[in-house]
C-alpha cells in the first residue's frame, strides 16, 4: 500500500461448484468476480464486506479498471478514509446476474452451449448473498465485521446478515427496505415491460447482437426519475430547455430534464446487459426478509443482538426513509443494537452515491461505536 | 329533466373556423365536441364549465354514450348533487388533441387528405382553453360562473380563467399546478419514449392500423403508478401474488400490482389513441401560467380579485399538494379570493376521480361561499 493514499486493489474470480437457489433449482460452476482492498487480519475482525447496487460493480474505487464502471465508493475508500484500507480489509463481490464478471444470463448455459438468456433461473437477494458467502468461504474469510450496502446492495447485505449469522457480525443497509413494497415492484415491472416490448430483445436470445437498446434506455430513464427527486430536478433545471434543438413548440425540442434522462439511458446501454437488468430487478422484487422465516420479527431475531445500522435518505422516492426506518425498528424490537440515521439531501435515492460527506460521518460514528 | 334524478345530456359539435396557437401556427376548421347538462340562464350566471383530464372526455355522467368512456364525474352531477343540474348548466368541451371527437392528430390534415399524425402542431393548455372559449362563444355563452377541472383539466381551467378574464368569473383547479415541474415532465417523457420506441408507432403514421399497442400500454402502466400511491398499492395488495400463473420463482409469475398495471395498460389501448397521448402529455409539459405573462405573480393578477379554489390531494405523487398550494398562494397574493382545500386520501392523484364525498363537500362549500 503506498503511503500517499493509494489503494491496493486485488480483483479475482472464484468458481463455486454448486449453488442452491431459493427456487429449488441448482446452479453449477457459478463464477463470482470480486475485489479486495487491504488485507484481512488473522481473525478477520477487520473485514468489511460491501454489496453493490443494481448497475454497479465490485470495483469500488481507485484507478479505473477496463470493462468495469468507475468505482462508486471512491471518496469513502482508502487510507484514512471511512473505509480505512490501512487497517480494514474491504471486499466486494460482483452480484450474481450482474454483467461485470459473475454468472448471469450472459453466461454460457452448459446444457446448450449458448448464453442462458431467459433460461437462467430467477434469483433472489438471498441467492445473491449465498453466492457471496461461498466466495468468502473460498477466500478463507471466516468472519465479517460489517456487511454494508446501498439500494439492492442493502437488500443483499441484509440477507448476508440474516442468512449467515455465524459469519456476519454487523449489518448496515442504506436506502433499502426489509421487503420490497408494491410501488417499487411496479416501477421495476414498467422498466421490464419497456425492455421485453423491444423487438430487439428477441425473447432474451439476442446475443451477441446489440440487444434491446431502446427498451433498456427507456427503463433507465424511468429508473433515473426514481433515483433523484423533484427537488433535485427543480433545483437544477426547473423548466429550462436544452439548447441547440428546435423551438420549444416543435417536436424535438427538449426540456433539460429530458436531455438528462436521455443521456443516462444511452450511458447505461453502453455498459449494461438488458437480461441482467431484467434478472436483477426481478431479484429486487423478490426481496422479502420475512420469506420462509415466518415474519419480519422472526427474520430480524436472527441478528441475535448484533449491531444494525439503517441509513435512510430524506428525499428518497424509491425506498422512502420510512421503509428503511421500518427495518431499523424490526431490528431494534428483535434486540439488535439498532441505529437509524438519515442522509438529509435533495439528491433522492442516489444520495448514497453523492452525499459522501454525510455517509462518511455516519460510518465513522458507527465504526467507533461498534469498535470496528 | 326527469324528477327522479335523471340527467338531461346534450352532446354536440362546434366547428371553429380558425384557431391561433401559442406556437404562432394556425389551425383551420377545428372541431370541438362538447356535452351540456341543464340549460343556461339568460345571464349565464348558472354556467359551470368542467375541463377534463388526459384520457377522459366531455361525457361527464349519466347513461353511457357509445364511443366515449363512462362519465367520470357522475356522483357529483345531477339534480340535487354538488353540480346540481336542476339549477346549473354544466358544460364540458372535449380537449383539442383528445381522440373523443375534437380535432387531433387522428383528424384529416386538409393538406394531405390523410391523418395529421405528428404533423399536427404541438399545442398548450392555453391553446386547448382558447378552443373551448370559442365553443362557448359559438354557443352564446357569455359568462362562466366557474371553470373547474382536475389534473390536465385543472391546467386548462386555469388557462381559461387567466386568458379570458371577461368570460370566467371563478376558477377551480384540482390536483394541478400553476406550471409543470420537471419530475412530471420526466414521467411524461418516459411514457412518450415507450410509445415512439414501439416499431408499430411508425413515426406516428400508423392509421388505420392498430398502432403502438405495447408502447401505449407501457406508458399507461407508468402513468397508473403516478396516479396512485404506495399507501394505496400496499393497502390493497402489499406483496400478494396473482393466482393462476407460474410459481413465484418463475418468469411469468405476477405480483398483484403487476397484474393491475397490465390491466390498465390493456384497457387504455382499447380506447385511446397513441398520438393523442403524445400530444396531450406534451401539452401538459408546456403548462406554465407564467409563460408570456412575465411571472406567476403577473399571471395570477389576471384573476382580478375573483374566487379561486385550489384542491390538493394529500397522497398525490404526480402533482404533490405543495404544487397546488403554490397556485393558491399566488392567487391569494394577487388579490383573488383564494381558498386551498385538501382531499385527505391514500388514493393518490386519482383521488379526484374516487373520493367524491370529499370533493362534494368542498364544492358545495365553495358554491355557497361564492353564491353560485
Amino acid at each position: 500500500m503506498s503511503e500517499c493514499g493509494g489503494i491496493n486493489e486485488k480483483i479475482g474470480l472464484v468458481r463455486i461448484e454448486k449453488l442452491n437457489l431459493d427456487s429449488g433449482k441448482v446452479l453449477h460452476d457459478v463464477e463470482q468476480a470480486y475485489a479486495m482492498y487491504g488485507d484481512p487480519s488473522d481473525d478477520c475482525s477487520n473485514v468489511v464486506m460491501i454489496c453493490h447496487a443494481l448497475t454497479g460493480s465490485h470495483h469500488l474505487g481507485g484507478p479505473d479498471v477496463p470493462g468495469l464502471p468507475p468505482g462508486w465508493l471512491g471518496p469513502l475508500l482508502g487510507p484514512g478514509r471511512a473505509l480505512d484500507t490501512s487497517r480494514l480489509c474491504v471486499i466486494c463481490v460482483n452480484n450474481l446476474c450482474s454483467p461485470y464478471g459473475s454468472s448471469s444470463p450472459m453466461s454460457v448455459n452448459p446444457e446448450t452451449g449458448r448464453p442462458w438468456g431467459m433460461a437462467f433461473p430467477v434469483v433472489t437477494p438471498r441467492d445473491v448473498a449465498r453466492a457471496q458467502a461461498d466466495v468468502l468461504d473460498s477466500l478463507g474469510i471466516r468472519k465479517v465485521a460489517l456487511v454494508l450496502g446501498g439500494s439492492f446492495g442493502g437488500m443483499v447485505s441484509l440477507e448476508m446478515a440474516l442468512s449467515f449469522p455465524d459469519l456476519v457480525e454487523r449489518c448496515g443497509v442504506i436506502a433499502a427496505p426489509a421487503r420490497l413494497y408494491p410501488q417499487a415492484i411496479a416501477f421495476n415491472e414498467v422498466q421490464r415491460q419497456a425492455i421485453v416490448s423491444d423487438p430487439d430483445w428477441k425473447g432474451g436470445d439476442y446475443y451477441p447482437g446489440p440487444g434491446p437498446a431502446k427498451g433498456l434506455a427507456t427503463a433507465r430513464m424511468l429508473a433515473m426519475i426514481t433515483y433523484r427527486s423533484e427537488q433535485s430536478f427543480a433545483g437544477r433545471w426547473m423548466r429550462g430547455m436544452s439548447e441547440g434543438g428546435p423551438e420549444s413548440h416543435e417536436w424535438g425540442a427538449k426540456f433539460k430534464v429530458e436531455t438528462y434522462l436521455e443521456h443516462h439511458g444511452t450511458e447505461l446501454v453502453s455498459r449494461f446487459d438488458a437480461n441482467c437488468y431484467l434478472y436483477t430487478t426481478r431479484a429486487m422484487d423478490m426481496h422479502d426478509a420475512a420469506a420462509g422465516r415466518g415474519s419480519l420479527e422472526e427474520a430480524f431475531s436472527r441478528l441475535n443482538g448484533k449491531g444494525f445500522l439503517a441509513v435512510g435518505i430524506s428525499s428518497d422516492i424509491l425506498f422512502p426513509s420510512w421503509q428503511v426506518m421500518e427495518a431499523a425498528r424490526y431490528a431494534g424490537k428483535a434486540g439488535a443494537r439498532a441505529d437509524y440515521e438519515e442522509i438529509e439531501s435533495d439528491n433522492g435515492h442516489d444520495s448514497f452515491l453523492i452525499d459522501f460527506d454525510q455517509l462518511d460521518e455516519i460510518l465513522r460514528f458507527f465504526f467507533k461505536q461498534e469498535h470496528i
